[in-house]
């Protein structure tokens, strides 16, 4: 490939470069973790990967990371409990993506379904909702972010001629609250409900949930029949991506087969990031299950820490059980551009992802210290 | 991050590595360029980038490539003579998304539209219209791949209670057939019809037509309304992107306004890959339209005398005016699987991309010479 950048060009490069350095110094507002090591997968940077279509098909495009895409997928059905030899997935662009499937999926298996989701559902379900066209309410949320049981209930006597999709977060953005999957499933059987589905949203506790002892659970077992999990938020990658998982028995449905690649096209998208499918990969080889267990139960010390020395100094703060989120009232402008954190209405939250330590909680404590809201 | 590799992980690495060098040898199948090094561009990768939302907008996430998306859009739109100050984009994950995108915005503004395009489209654009619920309608193709428009014409006229909306491709999958924009406008004002929407799926030719010269015009002065090209194709990417584009006037009617990024949020997907917009625009800087223009012309050079080899040696091949697809007779299985060539019924194809070069051909010849189908 001829051509090369202008010295004024390169500078541009390099003055960006200096800006990330110093702003992921002080990023402690969105779940993405900041450090990673994937150096040695760049050596494939060098080649046009594309791992296009369903990653469990043979396909005529060799330049593929499609294996490891495979092993990545079974390792989350095998932590989500999915039922044997009835389970398919895919490596995503990231959880927006895997809430689409998994909504277009229970759409198709229930064309006149409406879906219900509580106010504390992310923006982006209701753009998916939009975009696919499907009848949807949306039920209020308690303080904590979780799911009103009372409003669903009502909401879902009165519909009882429409099969329900139900929404259910697994840590929402804001406060990371957790819908309980059991109760809503009661909900369903007490209202002899015959036909529903439940896509779950587990972006971020997908991967906090499932190590951590005592937690609820959500997944296939516990009765959801879709799951959308982030790969950039716990476990950390230089591109946005996740997992979504679905019943294969669903899925089939709606698999077309498509003679141009030679591979049944059942993704949302059509040519695929090979990339992210190796950098999770190398993530659960390099770590596995023992050493995610070991980071999220630090996140979780360290978010009790936080709360702990907040409300020591004055400052209202509080957690979700099991929630690596700390939620407090909306300090000054200053320590919020600063630490990038993010708003809703009066309240901020830190996320305590892996990078952020009990020395970068200090720091930040002493900024909201020193500037009052 | 703690944990690495156990060293059979780092021997599997290893050999899926030498396999991807082995398999871009003979590489000749698929729209995708083989030859580039953003190994500049690596140094970002340790860093959790992500241009959520609209990129155009502020945004409280600070770690992000916007600056540089945007500038890249700009090029593109420059390219496809935007009207000034009314368009709008963003780096998408591919073609697929772009079409998505396309296609709401479509839908948006005509609920009641119906779609038209011709068979030789791209498999991904029926799932994306079944993903919208938009009604549509299968135009036959010529021959060549460009839609039939007595067909269209015909449908047309039959359907003249509701808005039509046009997906031309602006180089078809297998055969790179071109509709002509012009015609189909003059199909639309013959009918009388009032309001109408093109989008055209300039995936491929999208970066070629507008570098050949006396190449017909299909952009938005020719009279499209959005727009998608692919960006991992003809300029060459590791991870599938692209970019779309579109009126402004339209795009500001879907917006929404989402206070939790502090940003208005009218792109398909939330968190966005951040990486592909530096690799785009890496790409724009170190080669320009000067190097593009020279890429492109090389191509179609070595794209005619890929045609005039095989005539020679009695193989009935040929290519579209201004087309680097070279179409043949479906070769032997052994010839199909070494180089990955794509197949539609008894055609094949030869995409003659940046790598592919007078040298590869010559072998892929004497391959093809040397197994009779």
């Amino acid at each position: 490939m001829p051509g090369t950048l202008s010295s004024e060009d390169r500078a541009r490069l390099d003055a960006f470069y200096r800006e990330v350095q110093q702003q992921s110094e002080t990023f402690a507002g969105y779940p993405a973790t900041a450090n990673f090591d994937y150096r040695e997968l760049f050596r494939f940077l060098y080649y046009p990967l594309n791992n296009v279509g369903d990653p469990f098909n043979q396909c005529t495009y060799h330049l593929h990371s499609r294996e490891f895409e495979c092993e990545v997928v079974e390792w989350f059905a095998q932590l989500m409990h999915a039922p044997e030899e009835n389970w398919w997935g895919y490596v995503t662009n990231g959880g927006t993506e895997g809430n689409l499937y998994g909504l277009y999926l229970a759409r198709e298996l229930y064309p006149e379904g409406m879906v219900y989701f509580s106010q504390d559902t992310h923006y982006s379900v209701s753009k998916n909702l939009r975009l696919l066209r499907m009848p949807h309410i949306m039920i209020r949320s308690q303080p904590s972010g979780e799911i009103d049981y009372e409003d669903l209930n009502e909401t879902l006597r009165i519909h009882r001629d429409v099969p329900p999709i139900i929404l259910a977060n697994i840590g929402t953005t804001m406060t990371e609250g957790v819908d309980d999957i059991d109760r809503i499933q009661r909900l369903l059987s007490d209202l002899a409900i015959p036909e529903s589905y439940i896509h779950a949203d587990a972006a971020l506790c997908g991967m906090t949930l499932p190590f951590i002892e005592g937690a609820p659970r959500f997944d296939f077992a516990a009765g959801c029949h879709s799951l959308s999990i982030s790969g950039h938020k716990l476990i950390g990658s230089p591109v946005p991506c996740g997992v979504v998982l679905a019943l294969k028995q669903n899925v089939d449905r709606i698999a077309r087969s498509i003679e141009y690649v030679g591979t049944l096209d059942t993704t949302i998208t059509g040519s695929r990031n090979a990339i992210t499918p190796l950098i999770l990969w190398y993530a659960i080889r390099a770590r596995g299950h023992e050493g995610f267990g070991q980071t999220v139960n630090e996140c979780l010390a360290c978010a009790e820490y936080a709360v702990q020395k907040l409300n020591a100094i004055g400052v209202a703060t509080w957690r979700n059980p099991h929630a690596i989120t700390v939620v407090l009232p909306k300090p000054s402008p200053v320590v919020m551009e600063k630490w990038q954190l993010a708003v809703q209405g009066d309240l901020a939250h830190i996320m305590v992802m892996p990078h952020v330590t009990r020395e970068k909680i200090d720091i930040l404590l002493a900024d909201i210290a020193a500037n009052p809201s």
